[in-house]
């Protein structure tokens, strides 16, 4: 490992204005036209000669271009993602120079509904274009011409910004290497859909709302409706069970209920909070921003212009990271497996994660930690990806630290024969493409890529073994071997490999039928459980078997199924698979066993496939 | 089975109402009083001579008093229960008089803030006096006396009106015999709390509200507060899934956007529902009305009063039922069997069922075949409880039938010996109390009581299996071991049996450490792996044995554990348990094998208990 970096500090930072002149035009995806943009942006770290390490992080629907540091050492918060930005942290400024602007159309310094129109010299207001997230984009992309960056390293965002992140990889696949979409879809559903509708009800039922124009009158704005809407997005922010811990039932007097109060006199301390969101919200934010915001949030679909989601990822080269978190019930599992599943179709290395958490959606701001380390090992990941083209800011001295550490693994793993058998199948000189059902922290998938360069794809349900694997740079979906079968469309590999496992799985049947279908042959590997000695101990004893192969009581043992080599040649048999090599080794797992191998072979490794005219069934 | 009787329109209803004279004092729990209080109420079926066949049925937070039937036959909408009232259907008013009366506080005829206050001769408003459940519950007492019945058959209700079905029982223990709690919760979460508080806001910030006094002036009202309340309690009613299914994003014009649409312009289809919903709900409800009953729901927690919500069910002999839905997320599951678990520690009697379903809270109104069946099942039940006391409406003959049902079904339990040697472990000469693990459609539970007469409880995963143990008067948990053990306090049980199960859970350690804990003494019954046919099949043809103890290929097969005689007996020897019985089997299940069992028995019973010395541990 290399020695771990103390976090620190960030310098002070301070935002800056990219302004075009009042006759610029810059032109919207609906064909309108705002002149003389703003887009306010703070950068953190330092652009190397090559422009090569630049990182955009984009946020989410009503934060700001401040993600990071602060402008006084005095002031209490930092920037809003401060936790994973700045020296050493996930975002290592040391590393990384990384930007973030403010959204077009939002109220924080780039251009907005509350901009002043140059044509009226009153603030647009409801007269705002319309825009999309497409929009939002192309501002970025001006603040990237005016840095001088031909290609980000990374884009990354959470909710609406990973959102964000996502579509510039559809809009821009040759300006961007990596994208880490957090805690986002492709997109809305019905359910968010109909959330933001009644917040946008309740700013425009309003009467201070005057549709749009309490800045002419100088009014308030319709802050009761604005705050109603904050405090309704708050409760899809977090989840019902950590508001259960936050707040429960609790008095925000603390005192017990007493039915002689009026019901309208006493308050939760959930209400209390809400309130207290809502009040502190209408102070900062803009009221028809809000309503332009989730609108564009609503309307933006990924596969727009696509006939599916994955030929939207058809163009890029980019490598994704897609993060969600156990307890986003806006933003659930489904939605992050559902990009998957799209990149994967469209070839696209791709790494899942899911975390967990109670923290509901606002995860993507809480659980810092571990979305850091997952973030750490992507970015870590990256300096392996077999890329043709493509830059590399690993240096080269951390390069071969990893280097030597896979050969570590490498070498363990050559301790296992079956790696050397599994490679000789492999026929491909090299990129094969390779998946490892169960496959912990890489091993066979780094042996492979380290003898034959293969593209490996791993699927792995233990999150500290997943990200060990993320780091080496393998992709790697992190879930159970059942649930990620369906992501893979046919025979998206050369090579599915279910290595030791198969006793342990439900249905191993479906498992090795999915397998055929995804795979154009498969490994499966076992211990078998008529070796001589097992048969004798159970025999004479009549216990289950205890040995190094089998090293747990009846009940411990995670084990479903007792595996023989004599039952799974009559599987093979009876579904009409076609054995491609077959090796039995000794009980000392090196030795070939020549003669009666359900008798003397202490473990088997199967090559299959479907036979040919049984494919077209 | 008795014959299916082909469910029939209910004859036209009409509703009444029990007006007490301006001069009567109804005294709330907060010791304010109404007077004259009116109660809206409609009822279906007959009364029978001793009164004994009533079931009361309470609705939901704006529902009303019309529960079934329709006032004119013409009429497009029958009342919002009418596929379970009626003649053949769950709540049968050919043997059920059923009555459904306007809760107290709502806007439907029965008093509430938009009756004339007497004092003032003007609307209450918000000078109405604030209202809890104990209150409603109070008013049906008053509905309950004036038609002279002594004690409900049974008490239903769903989702608010389940509450004060619930609050009944505990309130009013001896004049009820049955509860249905459907789609509930002892206490409204922080997450609902926080909904109804931000519904309410926006109808008190409607300036239309004028403070509640909107009647004075001859004003609408706050429409477009209530319309926004109404529109975000729909969400919550559904889930995401179900607003995918119904809307997912599709455009109420039908049209694909177009990015030069003005976003305000268009709506999606989700929208105009809500729209649709929201509007309609404010021409016939009162928001007045709509803040008092949310305030009510609420501060409603079921156990105030008590030490313990397990406490407010000690007073009472009711039998329970605690139905949910799978996709309710505004009371899920766990806080379906939260109220399980008070009452079960209470020693109530108490089934649970969670019923499949992607339609959200709003199941229990939209899902009624499933919830019909087990409403069917949980009554026909009734008759079975081993009561001392209480009235059996089950008539004599279908009595009979039922008996007929379960000598078979006992019948086809004697072919199992075990039933027999399980029996003959139960010391007690009636009314132990037995639970059986994985009880399918409770076979052993039915042979045990027609035995013994033991207190029958069962946990099963199956609903089909588990509904037909409900029909049988059984206490059924519909769920799984692992997540029902945690449920029962300890030594809550004579016996617990795990009967040929044992082999197909995961953890059967931990399983059976949770038996003995709520167990005074435990069965483990299962097929003896080790048995000499098993071993010389393992032996000779190294394969996974098969017969009629193990039918199933190595991949079928749901054993997870090789489960012996030897390994077995290790176990408990190391788990320092003291064996109270043991029966072995020969290979035809009947005769008892007396020497080597490991070699010579099939299967095997095991009558367990700690140590006593062991106990204090």
């Amino acid at each position: 490992m290399s020695k771990a970096v103390e976090p620190q500090l960030l310098p002070l930072v301070r935002y800056q204005d990219l302004r075009f002149p009042d006759d610029h035009v810059f032109t919207l995806a609906s064909g309108k036209a705002l002149k003389g943009l703003v887009i306010r942006y703070e950068c953190y770290g330092k652009l190397n000669a090559e422009k090569s390490n630049a990182i955009l992080v984009i946020h989410a629907l009503t934060a700001s271009h401040h993600a990071a540091g602060k402008y006084e050492a005095t002031e209490k918060r930092a920037g809003w993602w401060d936790t994973l930005i700045g020296p050493g942290k996930a975002f290592d400024t040391n590393k990384y120079f990384v930007i973030c602007s403010n959204n077009l159309g939002g109220c924080n310094g780039s251009t907005g509904p509350n901009s002043i129109d140059p044509a009226t010299g009153i603030p647009y207001g409801m007269n705002f274009p319309e825009i999309c997230f497409a929009d939002m984009t192309n501002a970025q992309v001006l603040l990237m011409e005016a840095l001088g960056i031909k290609k980000f390293h990374s884009i990354a965002g959470g909710s609406m910004g990973g959102m964000i992140a996502l579509l510039w990889s559809v809009m821009y696949p040759k300006k961007v290497e990596n994208v880490l979409g957090i805690a986002c879809t492709s997109a809305q559903s019905a359910q968010s859909i109909a959330f933001s509708e009644v917040a946008r009800q309740a700013i425009m039922s309003d009467p201070q709302w005057h549709e749009g124009k309490y800045f002419e009158k100088n009014l308030s704005g319709p802050l009761k409706g604005l705050a109603i809407a904050r405090m309704l997005a708050h409760i899809t922010y977090l989840s019902q069970e950590a508001m259960k811990y936050k707040f429960g039932r609790k008095l925000s007097d603390r005192k017990a209920l007493n039915p002689s109060d009026s019901p309208f006199e006493k308050n939760f301390e959930v209400e209390r909070y809400l309130h207290y969101q809502g009040d502190r919200f209408k102070d900062h934010f803009d009221a028809n921003s809000y309503l332009y915001m989730t609108k564009a949030l609503n309307y933006f679909n990924l596969k727009d212009g696509f006939e599916s989601l994955s030929q939207a990822f058809g163009q890029s080269s980019v490598r994704y990271l897609v993060l969600q978190y156990s307890s986003d019930w806006i933003y659930p599992k489904e939605m992050g497996l559902e990009l998957v599943q799209a990149m994967v179709k469209a070839n696209r290395e791709v790494s899942f994660f899911e975390i967990e958490s109670k923290a509901g959606h606002d995860a993507f701001l809480l659980e810092w930690q571990k979305t850091g380390n997952i973030i750490s090992a992507f970015l870590r990941g990256a300096g392996y990806a077999l890329k043709t083209e493509g830059i590399d800011v690993v240096s080269k001295k951390q390069g071969d630290e990893e280097k030597r550490q896979d050969s570590l693994s490498s070498k363990r793993g050559m301790q296992r024969r079956d790696f050397e058998f599994i490679n000789s199948f492999i026929s491909q000189k090299e990129k094969a493409r390779v998946l490892d059902l169960g496959c912990g922290e890489g091993s066979l998938l780094v042996y492979l890529r380290s003898e034959k360069k293969v593209y490996a794809y791993g699927v792995e349900q233990q999150s500290f073994l997943a990200s060990k694997g993320l780091r080496k740079g393998l992709s790697i979906v992190q879930g159970s071997i059942n649930e990620c079968l369906p992501l893979y469309r046919e025979k998206s590999f050369d090579l599915v490999v279910l290595s030791q496992t198969v006793q342990q799985i439900v249905d191993p049947d479906k498992v090795i039928e999915q397998m055929l279908r995804i795979g154009k042959s498969i490994v499966v590997s076992f211990y078998n459980y008529a070796f001589y000695l097992n048969r004798l101990q159970f025999l004479l004893k009549g216990k289950k078997p205890r040995n190094d192969a089998f090293p747990d009581t009846w009940h411990e043992s995670k084990d479903i199924h007792v595996m023989t080599i004599a039952d799974f040649e009559e599987f093979l048999k009876h579904q009409k698979l076609r054995i491609l090599n077959r090796i039995f080794l000794k009980g000392n797992w090196k030795s070939i066993a020549k003669f009666s191998p359900n008798l003397f072979a202490g473990s088997a490794i199967y090559h299959i496939k479907r036979e040919e005219n049984e494919d077209s069934k």
